[in-house]
């Protein structure tokens, strides 16, 4: 384990590689897709990882799957888990316990996408809801938590929850490897940046020193800011975002740790940005993307990051969307 | 090759194993996905090959590649290629002419999808419109082709073409067995029958005997009724249906004489059951299908083939399809 004086440990490469062996045979190993259509429009070669093909639609499967049997395998779990998420770590959390045969309790917030609530449902927790904006999940997750003796299962700062999501990171390596490609770049969504730490891991292990981005809403560009100033910034207040999924106030302590060493710079995006590549997406991909798993694609579209003459990896994180939101990206003229 | 006396030399297996090597670097391998989901709706294992991933947004690329390619090994060609097809044929000749370096004329009906005429001339077409219901297509492009020497790329009824698509059931039956499947029944839609009868040539190759359906939109079932009969027979006048890319009015010379011999039977399906099966799509599979890509999935989730306890190949043929039609998608209720 590598660890900084006066840090929490943090995870390596070998956590993200034991993540991959604990989910072999129950995540899906999404595919590694090239779109001549995208490759062209930008004159660089994409190559995408869609996360929204990952068992519950995002990748969140990954690290809340690798979290819950690693807590098994230590002989926890008994009182089941309990979570905290706008929706895909919901879901994520929902599937992996049902899998494991582990109640699972989910605090959500009351004007989560109707897709997310059904879903975590669906998967057989427990669903308790709360105002965002005036009472604190932490909190309410932590009352359950210790009334039911169960575990929480934290949306990002967790070793095995970097780990498991840098399992998508360490398939991206190796099917670029396998058609012959070298990356010159990533672009990775970054909400509490559980992804994006986790997934540059095994990324830079493969390419050493590879640039890798975080990609955030202009309203929630935490990670960004605190990139530039070398210390955790929150966001601003009141400012809000399509994209329900990254609406995180301010990076996590062992994520921002990882990201300060390892990420090149970070890029924020607005709404009409994401949703002209859900657009995009939707036209020239063919994939249903969610606003959150649409912001790394938005840097590419919108110029931010300069594909020309370069081989990118894409991760697009999430595909779980109201059909509301995705009529707004049907009238997004081309 | 394969012939049955008095009839026309039909493709074989080995046709269509040139035509994979003819494609090779130019088409998309797509990938071959599943999905908990829809397994778990089922009861069965569904093995999804996407070929709205395919260069063009459907399958249509991997025959028109090959047909125009072969032309030019033969020494033909010079005068360009000319096609008459409601959008996804016309697509497929329009980019394989493209990169041949070949100009290309397509002769599409004026209601064809907004996309498709938008894609056809971006790929460098002329596009020559009619109206479908009081000109004759094939007069038109025969016309065309005589004045400028130019060599006619027919929709389906060709052994190149018919080759040409089959290699997405080449790519899908040694997918399936790289990840240690063996199918137990086939669907893959079907207008004049082009891609099911050249990729039931390649998956009776791996799976002898294997049942392969024919699905077809209700008012356009001439696939159906023609297997029921043992003969060619036309649809009935007047019909219409969602599913533009299959309102082919009578089956095929050269496919019938394939698919009579080797097609298990067929499915119809009303347009609210594709409208649904492209619902489910993008819900669960966050996959964009235009109708006529949806109607196998149609057959499955409408219980009219039942994939209880089995594994079933599903091949879905495209996703070029216009806002407006993918919003009524979005308006059917779960």
């Amino acid at each position: 384990m590598n660890s900084s004086p006066g840090s929490k440990t943090l995870p390596t490469i070998h956590d993200v590689e034991t993540a991959a062996r604990r989910i072999a045979g129950q995540a899906i190993e999404t595919p590694l897709l090239e779109f001549p259509g995208l490759n062209q429009q930008l004159g660089g070669r994409v190559l995408v990882k869609p996360e929204q093909f990952q068992r519950t639609g995002s990748f969140k499967f990954r690290g809340a799957f690798n979290k819950i049997k690693h807590l098994t395998e230590l002989g926890g779990g008994q009182g089941g888990v309990v979570a905290y998420s706008s929706g895909n770590h919901a879901q994520g959390v929902a599937a992996a316990a049902q899998l494991l045969g582990l109640p699972a309790t989910i605090v959500m917030p009351a004007d989560a996408p109707a897709i997310k609530l059904a879903n975590t449902k669906g998967y057989g927790a427990e669903v308790v809801l709360y105002d965002r904006n005036r009472e604190n999940r932490e909190a309410i997750a932590g009352d359950i938590a210790a009334k039911r003796k169960a575990t929480i299962v934290p949306p990002f700062d967790d070793i095995d929850i970097i780990a498991g999501q840098g399992t998508a990171g360490l398939e991206m390596a190796r099917q670029v490897k396998a058609v012959g490609a070298k990356l010159d770049a990533a672009l990775i969504p970054c909400g509490g940046g559980g992804l994006i730490s986790g997934s540059t891991l095994a990324l830079q292990a493969a390419w050493p020193g590879l640039p890798v981005y975080s990609c955030e809403p202009a309203a929630f560009d935490d990670t960004k800011r605190s990139l530039e100033a070398h210390k955790r910034l929150p966001v601003q207040p009141g400012g809000n975002s399509i994209c329900d999924g990254l609406l995180s106030p301010i990076p996590g302590e062992m994520t921002f740790a990882l990201n300060e060493r390892n990420l090149a710079g970070g890029f924020a995006l607005s709404d009409d940005e994401v949703l002209a590549a859900m657009a995009f997406a939707f036209r020239v991909m063919k994939l249903v993307l969610e606003p959150s798993g649409a912001v790394s694609l938005a840097v590419l579209l919108s110029g931010k990051f300069d594909a020309k003459g370069k081989t990118v990896g894409l991760l697009c994180s999430g595909g779980n969307v109201d059909p509301d939101i995705f009529a707004r990206c049907l009238a997004v003229k081309s």
